[in-house]
């Protein structure tokens, strides 16, 4: 079934705890970064109560309007996972009772040392001229039923069993009967340093000017995302991704880079290139810092470590502060920062040192140093600097963007040095 | 308006970020344990892509069947929000520019030194008839408009303006016009280190005796909530907590607390009472462990940093690992994990150290230990061990179970040691 016009994605996401603030629905985050690698874009999306009749009137809709309707949640084997029933009641469909399945969930416990409890007999059960999809990870099976012109998709609620069955299933399914070309249809520009409208003063005349792509923004923690779309079918990926570089000159060294690389990935990378190595020594971040750069496959060819100097003692024996800089200084003071970078450079053998210290909030902070105030310390062969900024918000708020702040400055300070190198000043 | 019976709820969150997988939707997640703490239950979610013709059509769907109508989103400078002036052409009404807003929004930019742009005028334009919400931390002002039955609340998509605006106005508004009694409905209980079905077993005839109670769980990294609410409204919240008290006896050790409380916090609050330090060292987790303690406020009474010792040279010259140990069982092993608890809790100077070392992933891992492997230590005046964990998934997840499997056992240790301590057999 290979359609000429577009394919209609609605996702269903079941869950009572998505409703009530337990849990931030990241299904359909992963969703639709997925989809939309394959050129299929999401339509519309419910977020839908563990009530049968709740379930019910968003498949009715869903099944109406959509080509493709994916749910997540709801086929677990406790009492209010109820997607399987709710599905097969609409529809006027029977659920079949599976032996395989249940020998399966049997097989999986016995692996893992647990006994299979009756409970979990509910979920052997399939809609009637369903196809089972596998749990490698679970025991909830996935589900996938054609009804009219419409597919629809079940898959579990834990994101653990839900990502293979995803990737392994349902995307080689989608491939073969949606996409007529599986293509990427957009370039993503993501930028730091600068706030959103600012990042539109310098894109939007390209893109106008083109006259062939749609653009949308997308602000978080300093980071503003551009992602350029081609409106017109006639026009290939080429072409886009001319567009999409002409609007990355224009950013100059705001640009951080293309998709959804990180700032840390982009230092990483520069680091790796010239075989340099980094430590971090963090307080108020409190260990935020460090896992920017260790959540990178690999990340242990450049990065060595970090101390989390939390408390003085620690600023003074583990990355060597001098004692009369935090009395003279306070602890959240520039001369501190570098201090610190400086010193888990020097303790920890490493070319280059990056620090943060602060007021995270609630508490704390000075007159001059009031909540919200970050200090960063950057240490390097070619010089040592300190920086300071300032943010409102919440505790967390403030923990993330000192994060950012603290590497979109050393990224520019990399990429400030690679220019000096090249015009054959090297420090 | 006080209603007499239930008050409907409806999200629509705009943006096609949030479709695109750019965006998780963590808005859904605010308003939806913002709302129940009012005791209000969101019925109905929808998220709508930029565009006039969807967001019409939600906003159709959504007045007709809903009470409240809150929508996130879209009301920036750039082309692609669309909020407002979608809404007033469904309802038919004008758009009225406001000079006060705009004079607001230059006074903003003044102090922030920076020129206001005419792409600002946008957000200047109220729908005829509609309350300005006020924006304390940027331009876009929310929108509070009644049509009939339905009153709608426009707020902007940038968290840390959406938080403050509906905090400070419309909290306080929905408490008067929509909450006979602002009263909390529900009980949340928090368990780690047994499995969803494990949690409903010992609960679920708990909760079925007593009659009035409708129960939830929710799964996360290891972690079940298991949430109580009330069915049956002539019953009181005292009541529903004397049943979530048999629920926390019958869950034992497994029960972490009530409410949102992280296991971190329930190590720090018991560190605290007995006036308890703590330090950590990590290798795989990167500075994941350090950030679990340094988000909660007023951390450094208890915790006094940490080592992120990625670089085996770190694990020796920072936390004390003998090069012998690394050698001789290799730097992931329980003699590795024991090794960095001890010495980062003596270089550290503290009285308890948690340690983690692993393979993340995707690479590295040994017959032995193979990718996803994980060892925790833990070092106490009352003694020293280690155990390790196995852990399938991507590397953030590995991460993250890491971490809440370390913090989960030392939290059940602290509990061994205090019963310990009460029969009289202190170590």
């Amino acid at each position: 079934m290979i359609m000429s016009n577009r394919v209609t994605v609605e996702i269903l996401n079941i869950g009572d705890e998505l409703l009530l603030g337990i849990r931030t629905n990241s299904h359909l985050t992963y969703l639709g970064k997925q989809l939309s690698l394959l050129g299929l874009k999401i339509d519309h999306c419910q977020v839908v109560p563990d009530k049968e009749d709740s379930i019910k009137a968003a498949f009715a809709i869903a099944t109406e309007r959509s080509d493709i309707v994916i749910t997540t949640g709801g086929l677990g084997p406790t009492e209010d996972d109820l997607t399987r029933e709710s599905l097969a009641k609409l529809l006027g469909k029977k659920l079949i009772y599976n032996e395989a399945v249940f020998d399966s969930i049997k097989d999986r416990f016995l692996k893992l040392g647990r006994k299979v409890s009756e409970i979990h007999k509910k979920q052997c059960y399939q809609i009637e001229g369903s196809e089972i999809l596998k749990n490698e990870r679970g025991t909830a099976p996935g589900l996938l039923i054609k009804q009219d012109a419409c597919t629809i998709i079940l898959l579990p609620g834990p994101t653990h069993e839900l990502i293979p069955m995803f990737e392994k299933q349902v995307l080689p399914y989608a491939k073969n009967n949606f996409c007529a070309q599986a293509d990427h249809t957009y370039v993503q520009l993501r930028t730091c340093g600068i706030g959103e409208s600012s990042v539109e003063d310098l894109v939007s005349p390209i893109v106008k000017q083109c006259g062939f792509a749609e653009i949308a923004f997308c602000v978080h923690l300093g980071i503003v995302d551009v992602r350029l779309s081609l409106a017109d079918k006639t026009k290939n990926l080429d072409q886009l991704n001319q567009v999409a570089d002409a609007c990355r000159l224009a950013l100059g060294d705001n640009f951080v880079g293309y998709g959804d690389i990180s700032l840390s990935q982009v230092i990483f990378q520069k680091l790796r290139e010239h075989q340099k190595t980094l430590a971090v020594a963090e307080s108020c971040t409190g260990g935020l810092l460090g896992n920017a750069f260790t959540d990178i496959p690999g990340a242990s060819k450049v990065f060595q470590g970090g101390v989390i100097c939390y408390a003085n003692e620690v600023k003074i024996s583990q990355v060597s502060v001098p004692e009369e800089i935090i009395d003279q200084h306070g602890a959240v003071s520039g001369e501190c920062a570098i201090a610190m970078a400086s010193g888990v450079a020097e303790n920890l053998s490493s070319d280059y040192g990056l620090s943060i210290t602060g007021f995270a909030g609630p508490e704390g902070g000075n007159k001059e140093n009031p909540v919200g105030t970050i200090h960063i310390g950057f240490h390097s062969s070619f010089g040592i600097w300190a920086k300071s900024v300032r943010y409102l918000g919440g505790r967390m708020d403030v923990k993330a963007r000192a994060v950012n702040a603290a590497l979109d400055w050393m990224r520019r300070l990399l990429i400030r040095q690679e220019q000096t190198d090249i015009n054959g000043y090297t420090i």
